[in-house]
């Protein structure tokens, strides 16, 4: 099962209704992600063979009972069915709670799995916070379901793309509120996230710049002290321990140094701070204006996830036209990550 | 002195400890400025003669003591040196009063040069705020001190990097207060500014995408309702005089779409939000860690006036690195300003 060499990644089928189960086929159908691990995905089957219809790749589901039957055999989608996850017959674009329904089991079941081990890291297409919350699963989104499931309290969002990465001190909270939110402690803790995050994706030494809350990062207090207060403390903590950590700088000037290469991650205060400059590194607009190519890793569980970040894309699902660039980065995230921590946990530098 | 080919462009040098003057004479030997206008500078003679020898442009200063005088010799840089303005000798990089007096009066009397339509345009070169305030000028920087010289209340900062053009709704004040200073009709006056400027850099109908305050523009109140309450009754009521307006948009979207030229024009809630894409637009990083090629243009002022969109860089100052990109791209900004303003109050279209 643990084979270091292709490592098992579970794949969880996202909505029915979005393009998930595009891109995870299209993925699948790329020989380089095939080389490096053995996915199987975690959805109802009838979905994955519709969507290979959809996609016209030339591959067939086989369906497993358990994950031991997940071979290497590269013309086949092997799919492992949970209990209860069931949406043959869904419509392209529309909300359903029984599409909500069951890409909530779907994560629950590769979350147990990943937990036991059974599986060495969990890839999640893009659900639908509407269906889900119709099914009554309560949750704004993957993040909240993942750590309630593990029981996980301090975690943060991680976004990459090409050579800009990203961790999120606050989020999904009105920007309001986010001032009052930036702590030297929750600060601490996301720098130590991003930290281990980048060790895990391969970099051992990250030098990591750390923004300013308020224009030019407060200008020594002129508007606002935040930086003076709460961000450069959690800065010297950090140095203090030997982490090569900046700041706090400038948002309109980190982004743009990072996204040159000076730095290997950077820390934002708040949602739009950090996933604006990741979209402009990302969107390549085709006509119909979707994007490509980002990952969202969440950092702090006990287990490994990666994500697409990007969404269901209702009005182009069931078109074909998905582009699965961002499901094939993620995929291969996870398997990096996979290795880097059994490298660390085998005691290597 | 109006000569619709060869506008009149009053360039003031900036605090000359640092690099201001230096762009000047570098955007001065550019031939295709000279094509389009008759530049003056506003400053001191001997800052510029300096700043001639330091960046071995081979040009020499003529000082003109009324603007009847300024020719079309491409070999010479026109000077107007103000009763008060002089600063030569500074120690490039050094904070001195004097520097920010000459920079402060060379302002003054530009933009009164431009009130009584002497000059058609004003271009600005990087001041000190430090230097500026301990000179006993006590303002936070350009946008400030113009608005007072001519007693202008309403008005916006509009930043162009290439295709990508932002204007603030809110430019320097803390994060905390941000959301308490979006208003309904501070958006409404900013949409106008920034509708009229697009007309004077030559878009007749500009689409217009106005930027959410809240991550994912708020998803319909669950992370803050400024979208509901402030932002949307000004995209309504402006697109009730057909302007073309959209939005509220997720600023992480808007800003990417407009970079691939979806809209004309952003509408930027707060300070980083707005720059942080511009400057992802507009970083070229050189060793030295400086980015070149932005416009900052004032609306709302009775005058034309443009700047360079970087600072005074004390650390390069003096040392003949800097990139005279931004200047050019300010004064070429002028020169269509001027000549799109001279349409419409001709009854143009």
């Amino acid at each position: 099962m643990n084979d270091p060499f292709k490592p098992l990644i579970g794949i969880t089928m996202g909505d029915p209704s979005g393009i998930g189960p595009e891109v995870i086929v299209k993925a699948l159908s790329n020989r380089t992600v095939l080389d490096q691990c053995r996915p199987v995905v975690i959805g109802d089957p009838s979905v994955i063979d519709q969507a290979i219809r959809l996609a016209k790749v030339g591959l067939h589901v086989q369906q497993v009972h358990n994950l031991d039957q997940v071979g290497i055999d590269t013309g086949v989608i092997y799919v492992f069915q949970p209990e209860g996850c069931m949406s043959d017959s869904v419509v392209p674009g529309r909300v359903e709670a029984r599409a909500g329904h069951a890409a909530f089991v779907a994560i629950k079941t590769a979350t147990e799995l990943a937990c036991n081990r059974s599986i060495e890291a969990i890839v999640t297409a893009p659900i639908h916070k509407q269906a889900l919350n119709a099914a009554g699963h309560a949750f704004a989104g993957h993040t909240e379901i993942l750590a309630s499931l593990t029981g996980t309290k301090d975690y943060s969002m991680l976004l990459v793309y090409g050579q800009l990465r990203v961790v999120h001190v606050t989020t999904h909270v009105p920007l309001s509120r986010v001032a009052g939110l930036i702590s030297t402690d929750r600060i601490i803790r996301v720098i130590e996230l991003g930290h281990k995050g980048c060790q895990e994706l391969g970099i051992d030494h990250p030098r990591i710049g750390v923004a300013g809350l308020n224009p030019h990062a407060g200008d020594g207090g002129l508007f606002g002290d935040e930086e003076l207060r709460q961000i450069a403390p959690a800065i010297q903590w950090a140095r203090d321990r030997s982490l090569d950590v900046y700041g706090p700088i400038p948002a309109d000037t980190l982004f743009a140094r990072a996204a040159s290469g000076q730095f290997d991650l950077c820390v934002a205060m708040y949602h739009d701070q950090g996933h604006i400059p990741l979209k402009m590194m990302g969107f390549r607009f085709s006509k119909e204006g979707h994007h490509v190519g980002g990952v969202n890793i969440t950092l702090g569980l006990p287990i490994i996830r990666t994500s697409v970040d990007h969404g269901t894309a209702f009005d182009i699902a069931g078109k074909g036209l998905a582009s699965p660039e961002s499901m094939i980065q993620a995929i291969e995230c996870a398997i990096t990550m996979v290795r880097n921590r059994s490298r660390h946990d085998a005691g290597g530098s």
